[in-house]
């Protein structure tokens, strides 16, 4: 694979918005054509998220030369659309480390530049982080406006719906670009999206003297205040009441998103509006003009390195199942002998398996759009009337749900199931994607049984435990990624509720493992063995219920213990020396240490690095034991030499 | 306060729905008030939520009428206007036990009686659950419907319009009544609410004969399926469109929701419609038919006991101010020198003490409306331009922005604070409104300072703190209720962070106090000093950052320690545990306990028994250093007296 750098010569003379300025707008087609030539280049080169940066490149421009970032605010909903922003804002000369160790991150980051006021990564966020910044210029007379970018997929979570019912405040301070492509990752879903379908085909985009009279229209609408409230009550109705004017928006569009001659006057009057808040409406295509993207079914939403003239994506070996995939196959084939199963995503068909599971049963299957809150609360309701729902969520977006799990499920009791998939740290999307606080959060609640599934075979196991036990909420927890090879049994097995197993005995030292680290835990028995240190090793699968037993057992004939997960603090290593506080059992002295994610956010990195990193690998186990036995190596081996 | 039993003659005939279908239609504007006395003086004599209550009378009386109820599933939003639900569902006789432990709830609840489908407490839950039961009856091909009743408030949160945007699927199956009466506890706020007051507005009420055309009209435009698509887009704009329509519904209002008459009919024409999803925009008034409630400004939202001819509240004694009023006044104060410090509230100015913070300065106080997720994101902004801002959250509804927490906040470590209220246990609202997991679900996190003031002057000092300390997001945590009667003191302190203090020094006990529960430590402290043993009490502060230098120096020299907090497992008591592990101070033996709220939900009852089930009082922790001590009182005493 040999992928050129694309020739550049007018971006090449725009490092930063301020010289973008100095351009004529009729010099911006190129500039755009240009930056989208880069943006293929160097995604092709490291991978990242394609097809929603090609879609915003125009608009890209269009901001950046129309409003005064980064004075006036530029905050990108999710950030994965932000290449070209980059590009355009200091960063070009690093774009082709974006999402690797040290590099750029694959989403805004305040630390990484002014023109990234906001970060992001999670969706939906941008118009109250936009108002944020409106309101806080507008109590300091700060002129300064706020421009929140938000993709029609993101618009439909509640976290947007509720900054614009807050929006109205703001004034002409706000401007949200609704970008819509008609995706998020997955296709749309929804009444939203469908609303949105039915405004774009209720009439042709509007040529550029239409707009303009209909933006100057609207927006001096309300410029004599003296008519008040009753203008205000009339203002809804007779507009034919768009669901953002209702809102209190003053709604723009919709606009073709890649046609500049159309983009930059109405930026332009946008932003000089006395009115405000105003919606624009900007139709884009994601992947625009790199064709593998555009006919790809979804427009190269996230892709491995690539060949740019092909299109070909760089693919690994084959190897063992995703998680992920393992999941939905088996809740898919228990779905075929139990009528109550059925599997709810929120927007994350592929990475969650639901879409293998929507296949053999569509009617059981669930994509409620990026509404994480209501998918909790739906998959309660279904469990209230009999059906047993697994909630399919990244750790990272169970976060959006807490209350409801707490309060419609844990307090209720009901038999809602979480296959919490991207558990622990996940590499390239870094800190804001890392699943580290789902064991604290969840095992602190009366009720929960929380598993994690050491290897695919056991997380197959899980799935059929979870389908069958008759009682509350449990959550599967799993990690990104590929499964270790183990072969998955033909018969599952139920697990007993809060009974973890032996996996080698030892004498000496006893590591006790949830989840995936069980194969660095091996690997550490392994090594202490080779010192001489006779290893036990568990896998505990249960942070709650604790296998109190075992423990207790492993805990009084082992000299050392040294728990391990993939969590922050808080979570299996608390549960287990709170247990050990309550029974006394660190009375007469316990050698016990718990290993887990460290006290930061860590940054994107190769998996291996985040591990070695977060100290979780397997000479971090063995470096733990042996400074809890004050194991001198040197001395040992003077002893053994004597 | 002698409040006569009304005489009900027609509702003594009516236990349960089933008997109320047997009557005539003419019959029910009789049991309605009837009902109205009845929940008048039933509150009367224990107090809790009354305007919401007597706003729903005849919504009530008619849905139960209508519809199938329990086989429809009815969902009350909240729970609080469910007390005539539960006097017409089979639990007059135990009306009076409203709130009181063993008593009734004060919301739906699913173990108290098959009428309550789905329990509730936290707002905005009903459009999911009832989905849920709508759902599922689909696809088990059960008919019944599932009915959601959801105040204006409560749908203008996100999960509500999340759930309305994933309506559709549900079919005629499911019925939204939109219960508005202009107010959720504070007045209304944001477009929704002045969209419906447009809606309002825009004419009269239908008269009977119109609306039932209204109704028929809308609910056959899709009868001829024919059409298809084509006719879906068309669907929205031709009917001008309101924003429930455009998210899916079919949309039937305003109606007088006091109005039997019209009520009636237009259910019965809903339940018996053959499309939908329908949402029934109802007017009602809260607080109907009571005079001192429809004259109060609050509505009697929430009452003490009161007099039921006067409407005089019974008040207890005047004592020390209520946690949330020392907040708001403490910030306010604070902030006439500050400009950056502004105040944010979800719908509870009253409650959280930003109702004072707004009286002083209107311009920095922002009620967002039932929208935590927003509130978060929107400090976040705020903060990020510059701004100090506190959102005054209780502890339990903190969970609804848990991931704007992590992701807006604790990762781009913005010095936003969280004024925590409610935190613990709360008494009569049970279960669902108990503050019991922030300690953990915050201290997680990285970047995080959490503290606990163990009195009201405490928390004056710690909402200084918070105000000029220059860096990341800071909670303050504390309870329900009034503080301990302790001069708040003129110029306030600056804490230092992550450090504790001691209180008093003993040799042999130390007590390591987090928050309120400093008063028990003291206590707990007394008993054991009158057994001779010498007690040191701590008020820790800081679950976040640890006071590590003293709680190794208590921990190395005192021979049992233990932590107290008023919270669930994960927080103070692990996070200490974890440090003694890993320093390895649990080696040699250490009689360290951590006592914690238990790992079940924990009814309404009375804060003291609530205290005492908890196991968080005095004796408890006598008993739990006893017990670490391995103290055998009467071997003691023999060897005393020996």
């Amino acid at each position: 694979m040999t992928n050129m750098k694309p020739d550049t010569p007018l971006l090449d003379t725009v490092a930063t918005p301020d010289k973008l300025r100095t351009l004529k707008a009729s010099q911006l087609r190129q500039v755009a054509d240009e930056l989208r030539a880069e943006v293929i280049s160097a995604v092709g080169t490291t991978g990242g998220h394609l097809g929603s940066g090609l879609g915003v490149v125009e608009l890209t421009v269009a901001l950046h030369y129309v409003f005064d970032t980064p004075n006036d605010r530029l905050v990108w909903d999710v950030g994965h659309q932000c290449y070209p922003h980059k590009i355009l804002t200091g960063r070009r000369d690093r774009i082709r480390t974006l999402r690797q160790g040290g590099g750029l991150s694959g989403f805004t980051k305040r630390t990484e530049s002014e023109y990234d006021p906001f970060g992001a990564a999670h969706s939906s966020t941008s118009i109250s982080a936009a108002l944020g910044f409106a309101v806080a210029n507008k109590l300091s007379d700060n002129p300064g406006k706020a421009i929140a970018v938000i993709g029609d997929g993101s618009i439909s979570a509640g976290m947007a719906y509720e900054a614009m019912n807050n929006a109205e405040q703001a004034g002409n301070r706000l401007v949200v670009i609704l970008n819509d492509n008609d995706m998020s990752i997955a296709p749309p879903v929804g009444g939203l999206s469908a609303y949105l379908a039915r405004l774009v085909s209720s009439g042709e985009y509007l040529g550029l003297r239409g707009l303009a009279s209909k933006v100057t229209k609207k927006l001096s609408k309300r410029m004599h205040k003296a008519a008040g409230k009753a203008e205000e009550y009339a203002r809804g109705m007779a507009t034919g009441g768009t669901l953002f004017e209702e809102l209190g928006f003053y709604y723009v569009g919709p606009i073709d998103g890649h046609n500049l001659d159309h983009l930059i006057p109405v930026l332009e009057n946008v932003r000089d509006a006395k009115e405000g808040p105003v919606l624009i409406h900007v139709v884009t295509q994601k992947g625009k003009g790199y064709a593998p993207a555009e006919n790809a079914a979804d427009k190269y939403h996230g892709v491995q390195k690539f060949d740019v003239v092909t299109g070909a994506q760089v693919k690994g070996p084959p190897g063992p199942p995703k998680y992920q995939d393992v999941f939905g196959d088996t809740l898919a084939k228990l779905a075929e002998t139990d009528e109550r199963l059925c599997a709810i995503t929120a927007a994350m068909p592929g990475g969650t398996g639901v879409d293998r599971f929507a296949k053999a049963h569509p009617d059981r299957a669930f994509d409620v759009g990026i509404a994480e809150q209501h998918a909790v609360t739906f998959a309660a309701g279904l469990a209230a009337q009999g059906m047993r729902p697994f909630c399919a969520i990244y750790s990272t977006f169970l976060q959006r749900a807490y209350d409801q799990v707490v309060h419609d499920v844990a307090i209720q009791n009901l038999p809602v199931r979480f296959a919490i998939d991207r558990a622990g740290l996940v590499g390239a999307d870094g800190a804001t994607h890392a699943g580290s606080f789902d064991v604290t959060y969840l095992s602190t609640l009366p009720n929960f049984v929380v598993m994690a599934a050491a290897d695919e075979a056991e997380l197959a196991n899980m799935v059929y435990t979870a389908a069958v036990h008759d009682d509350g909420p449990i959550a599967v927890r799993y990690p990104r990624g590929s499964g270790t090879g183990v072969p998955i049994p033909e018969v599952l097995e139920k697990l007993p509720i809060g009974k973890g197993r032996i996996v080698r005995e030892g004498k000496k030292v006893a590591i006790l493992s949830l989840g995936t680290r069980l194969t660095e835990a091996e690997k550490a028995a392994d090594m202490l063995e080779a010192k001489g240190l006779s290893t036990t090793v568990t896998d505990l699968r249960f942070a709650k219920p604790l296998d109190e037993e075992l423990i207790r057992k492993l805990l009084a004939t082992h000299e050392v213990a040294v728990t391990i997960e993939e969590a922050a603090i808080g979570g299996l290593g608390a549960h287990v020396l709170t247990l050990a506080s309550d029974e006394g059992l660190i009375d007469a002295g316990l050698k016990l240490r718990t290993m887990r994610l460290p006290d930061r956010f860590q940054d994107q990195d190769k998996p291996d690095r985040q591990y070695d990193e977060a100290g979780l690998n397997a000479p971090d186990i063995v470096d733990t034991v042996l400074k809890a036995l004050r194991w001198n190596e040197s001395a040992k081996e003077a002893d053994t030499r004597a």
